[in-house]
């Protein structure tokens, strides 16, 4: 599937800054990115960097005085690997790869280790799997409420699971923390996602299972076969879009991922979706 | 220097468990283990790994019902590199290296975003550069008492801020969260540590000054070049000298680190000290 | 019923310290004290005075370095009012006294501002009652584990609720919270009770219902119409069995609660038991 | 000296709602109401009472579906009790009347308990008594950062303390900690404050000291003798100026508190003030 992702950002920056954006697209694997521009105004130079173990991908820029304005437009070609569900097991402690053990740590917002009676109490019992995972998801989306603006960036899961309302990143949080109390690695990512409604950088989440890390977004809100990577980490703290040392002031952004001639039932799958290389 | 370094630790295991170790010693750089011997009562098979980016070492046992006993022995040359504190500077973050920059990040023990304030009150005049991070140490040594039991396993940086007593980890915790609220890369280092009074563990930090990690220790309990490293992380949620799967219930465990020879005024010494190789 | 009630409680002053004492058995309406004795060694002059809102009896002693023994003994005749679930109704916020507000409002260890969406998920649609706070301490046996040791003196009712265990406090705190973010008022009560293993001082709540204050016990450890009503307050900061002011050391506590010729089966009531007179 | 204050606020219900307001000045003792108007519309009947310990005073509302308006205007005599700060001592917990009591208490927004090694380590050595108080208020004015917006409705005094950044409340919240902290009972009030600016409910706090309650604001943006207590509790919890029970939209409310001829100068007192009856 091809979609045409991209988005808008501009600061006005009180003093010189360094803002390091992780916008774009990852590449490889079953996400290739067939063309990209990025485009800042004024014309500054944009160091870049790909991170070796996420693939994230980061421009770092120092920004004088005055507006800073940066689109990023791709045209990505998606082939998700689709899997049964039924059939993707999870994978012991025993036999995890040592690659995937940081991500059973707890992390800034996703505090594993409070959550984890509650996570045995409630999902110990169902049989391992990736309908574990599954029911994990449909457990967060029956329970916690997404309401705009009930959260904010000092919010953990811990948080998320007594107040029962959040946005997106604090669903994946949530869906991360249970992951993790399971035994199971679980991860956060930054995506471009066709058909959220409204168009925002969305944020779901990843978990090991099988041989491969497979998508979950327990909000409900956009098509799993219609997301596009951007960033990979332990959670929100590792893949914000923009990363600010000094003082700015930011316009609205704009996001925007379209997907022209995609079939759009085929979109809300049952499949089980990996796009990750690793 | 030369240091004999090792543990013995034993768990009855009250069913089939999983554990993963990472006490042994890092190799490579200004630590170089002569010699090494890891005696597993009863003689299970451990399965042996090295993460790529943290260069921490794993063992991950399956250990059936009844006692295991681990005893780890080595013989460590460590060469520390010394550098005159003066000269050693604080990296802008436009021109940290890429891998550098997770450490920014806040994590489960070290909210970083949370202090920030208060770190750019206290610290943000203090000229940058090595001796900045001395001062965040000093800060903490005598602003936060050292009480054995004063903290636990959920307690973060934060709330070692509040109530102004914890332990070694703690210490840890909070000069790794001051440094990141000041851009500058810091992260978590467990270690054998000669002098240490009682014999334990310890946990120490490294902060990204001028062109490598440099060593902090905020309790002052032992040499700064005398400290092997064991595990390297965001905070301790990484570095756990023992992660367990399953109902295990543990004996207390023994820690050493000798250096017969050593040079007991040469220890405590005011030099900057680095010995990680990445 | 007749109850023999009382404790021994032992402290070592380091040096001259305020020790402020809550173990009195409240007199009036359900609850009669026929005869009490309280024995200071040394023959210290105690200070005695009751809170007027509360009715709660302090004991205020200035102790000398050394060591200081109390002993309470009272005999209670216990005349609880038995009323029937089904009968008695919730009261609305518009109808509802107005001394009995404030126990709607967060306290220190009942935030129920933050458990007030999951509190009307969960309990919203059970019909008002006192079968609805009822269910309320049913769900808290079911759903948390009753484990010493698993919570301390910092632990909130949002923390007892992520972590899934606790103590007789944190049952109490947890259906405090519960009832004030339905709108129904709600107490902390210490309390002497009959066939608690193993004998302690025990924490209860108190829910205004109909036209008076009713006990509940989700931890199921006790009779409720067994239970002899010390300290009352916003939540456990109100009802230390001790406040000291100076350093001290502890001996351990024994408390006894006995109803020699009780009748046990009547002990496990389905009746709603009210002692308390305002 | 004569103060007229008032305000503006008004509802759009939902549904049928109750609404409890603690908009009306305090009477009694140093602070005379000698007029005062309460307008509802429509012409609803708003049960009024007096709470026995603090003296609040409440509406209580039952509004059906539409909008609602308040307004309140008073004409107030304020004749605060002025005091010499180096005469005021503070009472030893061992003296301190048992009804005081309750303010030693760590609170929803006010954990004492949390912030106690800190308040002994920076306030302990301060001599006894009023001006050790106003030595927390210019701690709390010099470390903090008043900024509108940073803190919201479940900011307690130890998050403030970490930020360093809040608003009247938070103020108000962490000097009452620290009070507590260090044995010196202390409360939280509501006020209408003459010269605020912008004009607004405040929050201030009084400590108890000598033989009644004196006004402290470390916020130091109004003057202690142009302020009109109306509510007085716990903290923020117990004072709400609204406390709405259904689904209401508020409009922006409108606050006042004039002194036509009030000498601007003699405002700005070095005196103690106290102006709380008991």
């Amino acid at each position: 599937m091809k979609l045409s992702v991209g988005c808008d950002i501009a600061y006005e920056v009180a003093d010189q800054a360094t803002l390091i954006f992780n916008i774009e697209a990852m590449a490889g694997g079953h996400q290739t990115v067939l063309d990209e521009t990025l485009t800042i105004t004024p014309d500054l130079i944009a160091e870049e960097g790909t991170a070796s173990q996420s693939g994230n991908r980061y421009r770092r820029l120092i920004v004088p005085q005055g507006l800073v304005k940066l689109r990023y437009e791709a045209e990505i070609d998606l082939q998700p690997l689709r899997g049964a569900p039924e059939t993707i097991p999870e994978v012991l402690v025993a036999r995890l790869p040592l690659e995937t053990l940081p991500f059973l740590n707890p992390s800034r917002y996703c505090p594993s280790d409070q959550l984890s009676r509650f996570a045995g109490r409630e999902f110990g019992h169902i049989p391992m799997g990736y309908n574990r995972v599954a029911e994990i998801c449909n457990w967060i989306h029956d329970e916690v409420d997404y309401i705009s603006g009930s959260s904010d960036t000092t919010t953990t899961a811990a948080d998320t699971f007594s107040l029962r309302a959040g946005v997106c990143r604090d669903f994946a949080h949530l869906g991360i923390t249970f992951c993790r109390a399971l035994g199971i690695p679980a991860r956060f990512v930054s995506c471009y996602a066709w058909q959220l409604e409204p168009q925002d950088f969305h944020a779901v989440f990843e978990a090991y299972l099988g041989d491969r890390w497979y998508l979950f977004d327990a909000t409900r809100k956009a098509a799993l076969d219609g997301m596009v990577r951007i960033g990979c980490g332990r959670d929100a703290a590792d893949t914000a879009f923009a990363t600010i040392y000094g003082t700015v002031f930011p316009s609205p952004i704009r996001v925007w991922a379209n997907a022209p001639g995609a079939d759009l039932n085929a979109a809300w799958t049952t499949d089980a979706i990996s796009i990750a290389v690793n």
